[in-house]
């Protein structure tokens, strides 16, 4: 299975006092690297909302947090769909430092699919699907 | 029992073009309130890390995002300690509108407590789980 | 000439591995104050948009960092408006502790009234301009 | 002159409810670049400080904001030495969209060379110096 991965560097504003990344912002570089997931499968979100009325809601999260990560660290943060089906889209997410082993942090996302216009859930647009299926 | 709440106004810098706050910023939100209650049991983390040599780590973060909070929402985040055993605390936290019923977002926080200067694990501050069962 | 502050807690969001506040996090200091002391004023910038068509966007800041601000200090966020003339907002902004002498962080904020629906400027609202000359 | 120039993507997080990019986070990117042009020129910050005990420390911006950045834009933000004389550095940077013409946000950033054990203005280090002479 051929999972897909995007470059993230922790820049000073990622930190806190701890001299690590700040808890939340996790969240930050999953969401990059699930947007960038998406423009690689060939998909704007700009563009689904503008043309096709679809926005992409994230209901859960579950974050374990493994080792911290720290100031100037290179690290990889992978997207992997575990289930499509509906209006729901579960994702898992792992971050690790380039060319190390070891997970940082790993996230559990479950995201629902809405018509922008009125808010209800709608089907995960079928292109999606097919594409993020194929994938695993 | 007598849960511990803090109010949080919405500000511009917590939405995002959604209109909506930023799914991460919840996490901000429940952090300033576990601060004040740590505050409010008489604890101020930096005194307990420069005299007991005590921080505070989020292990793992379980969020359910059941309603979207909104510029100039006026929010109150609680903060209730399920379980405290040994150097880890649960908390549960629930984001409200103040005067409205329903849940925004609800929380499920695991904390471990380490040795500042070595990082290993060590026991909850006894005052700090006295007074958390108190509360219980 | 009475002048208008808002109280702000500094917490680990705010923070960066240096133990400071994070440079850009002073404009979301002085952001939550100007809504407050818009809020204030009488004026909500949600109703401003939606029923007068009004929002307001800033222009240019000049930041002068004087000292640090620290994790859990108290602090105090003043908004003067200096001149208001035509669709032009100056105002002069500065951050202390509460309780302590010193300026932290001085700040000159240039903001426009814009028409929301086409973003060309518009006059500062008549009756923002009476309120926030009567201030001074 | 060379200048630097690094790419910066807009995401999700850096937006607000005005569907732009958050005033505040333009510094995030200016400082992203920053920091990757001292790098380019062979220096690491935290290197600087663990091996050199020197850090640098913002201590004002002048911002002016001229047009916004919306999501998914990609930005070029560009850092260019103005003037580096003592423990004081002047920086100027623009932000542009990739392939456009027009400016979105322009700034003078000055910074200050520190001994980081004691917090007092040292040289900025003299290779520094050089390099950035250099590119001038």
């Amino acid at each position: 299975m051929i999972e897909f991965a995007w470059p993230v560097r922790v820049y000073y504003e990622d930190t806190d006092l701890g001299g690590v990344v700040y808890y939340a912002n996790y969240l930050k570089f999953m969401e990059r690297a699930r947007t960038e997931w998406l423009r690689n499968l060939g998909f704007e979100q700009d563009e689904l909302k503008d043309r096709f009325d679809v926005i992409f809601v994230v209901k859960s999260v579950e974050l374990d947090y493994l080792q911290p990560a720290r100031f100037n660290d290179e690290l990889l943060v992978s997207v992997k769909p575990i289930k499509v089906r509906g209006a729901s889209l579960l994702v898992e997410q792992e971050i690790i430092k380039q060319n190390e082993k070891g997970i940082l942090c790993k996230g559990m996302i479950k995201i629902v699919s809405l018509t922008a216009s009125n808010f209800t859930p709608c089907p995960i647009p079928g292109a999606i699907m097919q594409k993020a299926q194929h994938k695993e």
